[in-house]
């Protein structure tokens, strides 16, 4: 399972590396997540500068794929170079958005009709650009999934394992990133999230 | 406020990130977290190569400390060149350490007497340092913290805020990274876990 984390100048760190992190605790599994960028390295928005694991065009290949968020990521929706190539394929792959991620969804023309998750700065450019957005830290429908909020990405990350892997897998996951004396509480909630969304996929 | 989150070769994303992330959510305030290392750039457990933003000198003159976590802890923990150069000063300095950055605390003989948080696979090796663990994500004693379990970053990082901004400002940060939906409780329930090693400082 190879899936590549969107990432781009000025992204938040917690977008990013939170899925990546929590997919990654599934190396022994076969599993991998990938920095991916449009270029050699990327500056965060806070200005940690981190060297892309994979090049933009990985993201066509990959089993999943989650878009990042960042303060430029209204240009990136915007930008022709990024969009023509991404090439995502939604019958083929699980694509999932963090926060502003939305946006690139939406000008790719995956949320239409699909109702979406974002964060609160984005909400309004995402209703801008005709997509509901919901009240809610995470919704997927079919191969397409949406979160809102930095730390809502467990969530996204635990329904991508849950639907690639397994419940179990996702579980544990969750388990080992969870505060001491809270797990159990802890992935039961995020499993309570993401239940609605692991039916007949 | 200038804050080191020292992050090691084969360091844990989230434990740096996290707190690094939060933190310059403050940056209007004048706060500012930087990746303090011992080389130019290290490579995550996960194989992210991040360019320092401080070299290990940096620890001595910040305002706070963060030891991250990563796979090569125990080593760093017994490495006389990192604990000689970091100088950290207790009575000057705010200090936590997140997962397994407690046996670098323990190896610069600032748990003495001091029960602390950790991982559950560190514990044992905490334990053998001499250092009593507990069950519990997050504690503080005067200004030494530790946090067990990867998403506890956000508690060190609002008890941090709490103690050198305001617990005003920790809600705000806390509520901005919270899941979309959960946010309110979300921040209740960080600001309790920190509530009680807010008392006289």
């Amino acid at each position: 399972m190879q899936i590549a984390v969107l990432t781009f100048d000025g992204f938040n760190e917690l977008d990013s590396f939170m899925p990546a992190a929590l997919f990654n605790r599934l190396r022994p599994k076969g599993w991998q997540a990938h920095i991916t960028s449009p270029t050699a390295s990327v500056t965060s928005m806070n200005g940690v500068v981190v060297q892309a694991q994979q090049p933009l065009a990985f993201a066509a290949t990959a089993d999943a794929v989650v878009i990042g968020s960042g303060i430029n990521t209204r240009a990136i929706a915007t930008d022709p170079a990024v969009l023509a190539a991404l090439r995502l394929d939604p019958g083929r792959q699980v694509i999932a958005s963090q926060c502003s991620g939305a946006l690139v969804l939406a000008a790719l023309g995956l949320l239409a009709g699909v109702p979406a998750c974002t964060d609160l700065t984005t909400r309004p450019w995402l209703e801008q650009a005709g997509v509901a957005v919901l009240d809610t830290p995470f919704a997927a429908h079919g191969n397409i999934a949406t979160a809102g909020g930095c730390l809502a990405a467990q969530y996204l990350a635990a329904w991508m394992i849950a639907r690639l892997a397994s419940v179990a897998d996702a579980r544990d996951v969750l388990h080992y990133v969870a505060p001491v004396g809270e797990k159990q509480a802890h992935v039961d909630h995020a499993i309570n999230v993401i239940t609605p969304f692991l039916g007949a996929a």
